[in-house]
């Protein structure tokens, strides 16, 4: 077994920094590392919180991490939020309020930038996930902002997914109704005390039950995701969340869908292997290889189009293996 | 040249959406039509519009097209929002504003959804916009809603970003901070008659002086992004938005960085057709080869990692190329 994997199955927790530094920097040597990693997967539970800017998310966040802090389990949070208080992002008072976690041995905080993954997030953030399995984080939160691609690729990556929504904006519904319904094991409505929460939630109700249209596209026709209640800031309606929560891993373990979380997880990891070893292979060879100069100038020049080139390319490439 | 894109190019509304249907549809016969089409692109100019919903962000596109619809300019949307009017996503009202705009045959609207796409929204966006390159529009806006991976990935598909935010909303300026400050061309604060804007435009201000912290991440030192206050509804401060649009235009053009655009757009085309056709390739051989039925069994079984199952694949796939 290397070393660095070695470390961090010892919990030593600069060895887990190291790699995790080695997979945003698409290091080779950490492939090596997750190998050795990969088969101490699986006894972390991890959840998806995503809500937009406003919304209350990372105060639900801190006091989540409390409550099972308290019940002595250990937990990693992985931000991918660029307003986020755990990348530095969002007011002093919210970075100076989770600096307690990051006091704390037992919290393991790893922020990703939300840009400059060509080819989508997941991929990091899947190999973020096996670090802190291999770490043995009883509880591993995965935190996104807002609507859109990150989310949906998130989803996969997680066994509970968490949409937090706001009373008031009038946003929410539709970005509930239009983009996110069907991502969603739990609905939170937080800052019901600063915001009536009484339409939102009615709102979303009648889009879960059975006959609303929203039921359609919901993620798992046998679970219909509960609206929980919040005030994050006053630590109200955060048993009930959890309890929530363990009665959808409750779900997904009598069902079989657990399992096969893990069979799709590293299905899923395989691919992005394979796609990524295989396009670096090909534009290293067009970068190296001088009989492709021409064809790019020609693609520089606007005397050929990608399409033509590509047919071009991939003829030589695949003949190439002939050789 | 093939039938479609024949149609396309005279101006026949329908090829055009049954082409962007392949293109969504990943209908490998969009492939020889794109081809086609490449080489008349270049007359268009391509504006990225981003913002939170709540920034109004549809109505000031809603007036952008009034006001390039009044100079007699052809204009196309690409919309990438789940709230976005044009995606039927927006509450009642803004669709019928928005429905004008659909009964103009010189508008042509085209909503994607803003998840689903495997490998990011970038490779079907950079398509669509080229159909719309091939129907000779003048204007090409692409609207996108909020932070994170998807406006990163369209900037590079478009001449000029802009970053539409509100006063009073106290995140704008942590998104602004964390995560979108380089992305933006243009910053607009809107709302201007409803949320006080003056903190945010200085904040912004601060932020662009040369020597203001977020000037090191400003995507072109050459080019300080200028602040732009609307009022969108009351179609105030449009006509200065749209003419520092032009001065952008002006100063990509003057510096080159125009021709630039094609190139990397072309380059980055080139990329997406390769890794897709590879990935493609190898994993219909994984579905279709008992070869590979072991290896993935152990992978379900956990008697193995994708890591290692990915060694094996691709030694055996390229090993096959040299039978």
């Amino acid at each position: 077994m290397k070393n660095i994997s070695k470390e961090i199955l010892n919990k030593n927790i600069s060895a887990a920094a190291k790699l995790m530094r080695y997979i945003e920097e698409e290091d080779i040597r950490a492939i090596e590392e997750l190998k050795h990693l990969y088969s101490h997967k699986g006894n972390s539970y991890v959840i998806g919180i995503t809500g937009l800017p406003g919304s209350g998310k990372s105060s639900l966040i801190d006091v989540i991490i409390d409550y099972f802090r308290k019940n002595n389990k250990t937990v990693g949070v992985i931000a991918i939020d660029p307003t986020s208080p755990f990348t530095g992002g969002s007011i002093l008072g919210d970075r100076i309020r989770m600096q307690k976690h990051s006091n704390d041995n037992d919290v393991f905080i790893k922020s990703l930038p939300t840009k400059g993954w060509k080819g989508g997030i997941s991929k990091v953030t899947s190999r973020m996930i096996t670090v802190m399995e291999a770490m043995d984080k009883d509880i591993i939160l995965v935190e996104t902002a807002g609507v859109g691609q990150t989310e949906v690729e998130i989803k996969d990556l997680v066994h509970t997914t968490i949409v937090v929504l706001v009373g008031g904006l009038g946003d929410s519904i539709q970005i509930v109704k239009a983009g996110i319904l069907e991502i969603a094991d739990i609905f939170v409505v937080n800052k019901a005390d600063k915001i009536s929460s009484q339409d939102l939630e009615s709102d979303l109700n009648s889009l879960l039950s059975l006959d609303g249209e929203g039921s359609k596209s919901i993620k798992d026709k046998d679970w219909k995701p509960p609206v929980c209640i919040t005030e994050a800031t006053n630590n109200k309606g955060i048993d009930n969340l959890v309890k929530n929560i363990s009665l959808h891993e409750g779900y997904l373990k009598s069902t079989g869908k657990f399992d096969e979380y893990f069979k799709n997880k590293s299905r899923n990891d395989l691919k992005e292997i394979i796609s990524d070893y295989l396009t670096n292979l090909i534009f290293k060879e067009l970068e190296n290889n001088d009989s492709y100069k021409k064809l790019l100038n020609d693609l520089n020049n606007n005397e050929s189009d990608p399409y033509t080139v590509a047919e071009e390319i991939l003829q030589r490439f695949l003949n190439l293996k002939n050789k």
